[in-house]
This record gives structure tokens, sequence and C-alpha cells, in this order.
């Protein structure tokens, strides 16, 4: 089975992405170069019943083949891309003010996935140059130690983000902690301003979340026309499933989302031209569930002992990946498939908080 | 078809709901009275997947019966008791603080329907005992008059809630507009701010929109479960659509979002146990859109001339009424369903933002 599989890299980028060194002072190429999704500004059209037809744009939806052979959607590969365009920005930055973006992250306490994404972080940050500023807490800390801390980045003119790695100990508050964070620097884009702004047509937030962004993403990436698919979204998770929702949407696709409480969530999944599941269980989503031809967008991650790997344990997403890919027409992997992208959208938004800090953006 | 027809009265109110005068010292019975609504922090249940199928509450759907006799809806009977109400909280506050809620209205232009919800507004206002205060702009005025006027209300210690009608004139910007509006005033809930902690869980917005509450109350005071249905929104609408969903979700249905470039709406809709559509258009929803025993909630009014009709023109609703009461078990009239409600939500909104301002609440 595995043979079969076509693993997708962006070897080409479009003719769009071109190095274009601008003066600050005239410097809209600055944006949106690096990665493929539009400003949400840009995609409000109307939501009006009778114009629909006319939007040949929009209501043209591509035919599936009828025959699928999966393919693996390279994550990997296509944040790394991403990767590359932004290093690039980041010497354009250094060059002109002599300063780069700052990421400020808080680890609390030992999990071992947790530590495992911040060494990530930490290391994508390196490779593109973004100045990296690590703090870690105890298991038993307090929200005010934490809050302090939050409050000593906001402060910080060399930091332009901030994140809180999640989840947290259960005896601290989440929603006051991340409320500590100032907009400007939200990168996670978890503040409900910037979550009503995502979900507001007509409003535009400062930071889309890293994850749904990452997903769209990769969607954009591989071509898939949004507009007008069934999608659907499994969990309504504040981080994944409600911001991935909204994002969909303002993306014009037609949305449903399936959560714990759904009764028969599979005949839901089973209509989905796009199945996006970040429900945390592992291989919940089985053959059976999925419409042929879909393209799966897996963003669980439970991890579970495993002695023989590196860190004691590995990553299983929530779909039965062999099954899945005798029925979809592409997949992400788990590992190397939404959680790569979760990083370089993270490193996205820090570049784009500094270049409005310094001053660079239209 | 009309006779067989049951109208739906509110006749018997539930035994929680008493008067309770109480110390303002200890006020919390004069919360969550008025309205069966109950706080969105209360529903925020763990969306697990493992756990759901222990939560017997949530999972056990009322099958509906085999022959369909359509109800209406009565909006205007819910509505006049939920008014009755909030006149006697009213009155309760002015005896404890010498006081009464104070409600601003500004209306720009002259649009005949406008002209109308903003009389209706001032009847219902009249009525509870809510002072209210309408200053209206010629067609052709500036954002900065509009603006100016809202700084005044802002600051005015007399008003606790301020709107503005909508639609605006085409030259004004809308969010420019709203976003002048005090958050603590916002009664219409349409600050990104409200929106943002609407949709995420663990939060709990000032006010709700006026429009989605009332669908969700007039569900509730039919009895209807909505955690696990399958609910399906027509439009997706910053003042509607997309707070509806959000409500929805947080009642833990399962909803689908269709909108003008969903393609096959009518194979969505079908499959609504809840079916609530805000598209805008005459008639869009025939009997072929529904499944059997649905609920339909129409809050489609679109103004249509009629010159025997009082004010010259009436409201026609998405739905086509006949055609639907064959099917449905339950539906909303236009004029008469979800109009009143709305009315009833701001006033309700007015209430609780002057209770907070008067130190009335938990």
């Amino acid at each position: 089975m595995m043979k079969r599989m076509v693993p997708i890299v962006a070897a080409l980028w479009p003719i769009w992405f071109r190095k274009s060194f601008v003066n600050p002072s005239t410097s809209r190429s600055f944006s949106n170069q690096i990665i493929k999704s539009p400003s949400l500004l840009s995609l409000d059209l109307a939501d009006s019943w009778f114009s629909s037809s006319k939007h040949s744009d929009h209501s043209s939806i591509q035919e599936c083949p009828k025959k699928w052979i999966s393919k693996i959607i390279d994550g990997t590969a296509i944040a790394e891309g991403i990767r590359s365009r932004i290093t690039s920005e980041v010497s354009q930055i250094k060059e002109l003010t002599g300063q780069v973006p700052g990421l400020a992250v808080i680890l609390i306490g030992q999990r071992r996935d947790s530590q495992t994404y911040v060494r990530k972080k930490l290391a994508a940050s390196e490779e593109v140059g973004i100045r990296f500023k690590l703090t870690t807490f105890p298991e038993n800390c307090t929200e005010c130690e934490v809050c302090n801390a939050l409050c000593k980045f906001n402060e910080d003119p060399s930091i332009h983000g901030i994140l809180v790695q999640l989840p947290l100990p259960q005896h601290l508050d989440e929603s006051k902690i991340l409320n500590c964070i100032s907009l400007e620097k939200d990168v996670d884009g978890f503040h409900p301003l910037n979550i009503g702004t995502l979900a507001m047509q007509g409003m535009e937030p400062l930071f889309i979340p890293c994850t749904p962004k990452g997903c769209i993403e990769l969607l954009l990436q591989l071509g898939v026309e949004i507009s007008g698919k069934r999608a659907v979204v499994i969990g309504k998770s504040n981080i994944v499933g409600l911001p991935l929702s909204l994002l969909l949407q303002r993306h014009h696709a037609t949305v449903s989302i399936v959560h714990a409480f759904t009764k028969n969530p599979e005949e839901i999944t089973r209509e989905a031209d796009i199945l996006v599941t970040a429900a945390g269980v592992p291989n919940l989503i089985r053959d059976s569930w999925l419409k042929p031809g879909a393209i799966v967008i897996d963003v669980g991650t439970t991890p579970v002992e495993d002695p023989s790997s590196e860190h004691g344990y590995r990553l299983i997403g929530d779909v039965c990946f062999e099954e899945a890919t005798r029925v979809a027409s592409a997949i992400t992997p788990v590992p190397g498939g939404v959680g790569p992208m979760t990083v370089a959208m993270l490193l996205y938004n820090t570049l784009e908080s500094s270049k409005r800090a310094f001053k660079l953006t239209k």
C-alpha cells in the first residue's frame, strides 16, 4: 500500500513568489508572499443568494477523478519552503533595521510532548533567524508568576510574538493567563478579539491561529478550491476546531462541525470533500467515514508510549491512516503533516508582527 | 390548511419563574429568570469523544412522532411573557435605585422597514418602563456626526444600551460606526470581542446578539432539546447567521452553515432537525428542503410593496410557509415569529446591562 503513495512536494513555487527587496516606504511586496493564504478581507464576497450563480470563480468546483491513488501531503516539505522564504525576509529586515524578529515562549511543567513541540519551535526559529527566548516554570508555579513573565515580554520591544505552550497544568486558569498576552504579540491568535475578528466578515484579525492557518495553507498549496466545497471539521476546541471552522467559512466552504455530542458522525463526515479532524482520538476515523476522493487533514496528535522511539513516545493521528489512503485523494500523515505547518505559521505570525512593529507593512 | 395549525402560547410558565424580590447584595435570583437561556459557561461540557456516550442528558434526543400537525410558534405571545417579566424587574430596579434602564437608538435615513423596527422598539421599551432615547440623522449624515452622538451616549450614565439601526446608508462604514459603541453598552452584541467570547468555550460575552438569542429562546420555550440535534443555519451574516451558528454550537447542536456558495443547499437542509434561515430571500425554502418533523425558525424579513397594508409594505419570510407547515413539526410565522423575540431580547440585554451598572447582579 505504502508504495502506491506519491508524496507531494512543493517543487515549483509559483511565479508570484520572487525575491523582491523593496524600500520600506513602499514595502507592499513584503506581505502575503511567503504563504498563499490571501488577506481575509479580500475574501469577503457578498453572501447574496441571487448573485451567487453568476460568481463562476466561486461555483466551479473541480470534479474528482474516479480512480484514487491516495497522496501523502508532505507538510514537512511545504513547511520547509515557507521557512526558507521567512529566512529571506528576516535577513532583509536585519539589513534594513539592524534588528530581527523575537519570539518568547513559556513552557510550564514536564510534559514530554510539550517539550518536543517547544524544541521544534526553537530549532525552527533559529533556522530562520528569529530570536527565541524560552522561559520555563515548574509544574507547581502560580498564575501570578506566569503573568508577571508575560507582562515583561509585553513591554520588551525586542519581542514580537509571545506564546504559552498548551496545555497548562490543571491548577492554572488558561484564559486568565492567555489574556495577559498583549493583543499585538498574540502570535497564537487565541485572544477573543482575534477570534471575533476572524469570525466576522469585513474584519481581519491581527493573527490567525497557527494550526488552522497551516491547514488552510496546505489546502491552498495543493491547489484545492475551498469555496463551495463541503468541509467537515471534527472537534470544536478554541485552538483548532473553532478557528478552523471560521476560517473555512471565510473561504466560502460549506462547513459542518462534528463533535462529541454528534450522533452518527460518520454520516456527516462521509459528505465531506474536505475533512479536518482534531478530535484527539487515535484512529477514530475509519475508511467508512470518508467520501471517496476526500482530502483529509489530520490534526490529531495523541502521544502514546513507545520505548523504541527517541523520546519514549510517538504521535498517533485521528485517522486510521492505511485505511484512509485507500479512499481519500490526499491525506496528511502524523507526524509530518500539519505539525510542521503549525510551526511555520508561528514563525510567519512572528515575522508579520515584527514587520508591524518595524513599520515595514503597508 | 391554516385551520389545522395549533398556536403555541406559553400559557404555563415554569415554576422557576417566580417573583423573588431580593436584597441587592445577594441578588442572584435577579439573573436568568426572565428567559430560559442558561449562562453559556454552564453549557461548557468537555468535548471528549469517549465520555460522550455516558452523557445521557446530552445524547437522549427525543424521537419525533410520525404524523405531523405543524404548529405555529407564537413568537408574539412568548415575547409578551418575557416583556411582562422584564416590566416586573424594571419596577423592582426603580424601587431599589430610583432609576430605570435607558436605551438609546440611532436611526439614519428614511427606510420604512427600519422606521417600523424602531417604532416597535420604542413601544416595547415604553411598555416595560425602559427609558427610550431616539436620535435621528438624515440619509446624508457623516460618520463623524454619528460617532459623536454615540460617544455622548457612551458617557451618559442614564443610558445602558446603545444601538444603531441597521442597515446603514451605503456611504457609512458600518464597522467603524459600531466600534464607537462602548462594549458595556453594546446591547446588540455586534462588537468583535462579544462575538469572540460568544464563540469560545470557557468565555461568556457581555451581550448575545438579540435575534440569535431570540431564536434559541424560542427553541428552549418550546422544550426543544438542542444538544446533539442536527441544526442547519442558512446565511452567515455577522448579525444573525454567524452568532446563531456559534450559539447553537455552545448548546451542543451539530451545526452546518449553508450560504450563497453552497451547492445543492436543499440536500443539507433536509438533514436538519432544527432549521434556522436568515437568507433574506422570500420563499427560498420549499417543502422539499425540509426533513419531516423539523423545527423551522424563519428569520427572513424581506419588505415587499403592499399598498393595502398600514405602512405600504409587508414582510415576507424565507420559508414558503404553507408548504412548510405540511412537513415541519413547528414553524415561526413572518411576522409574529422571531421579530417580537428580537425586540424582547433587546429589552432583556438593556435590563441586564443596567443591572450591571447598578451593581444588582452577582
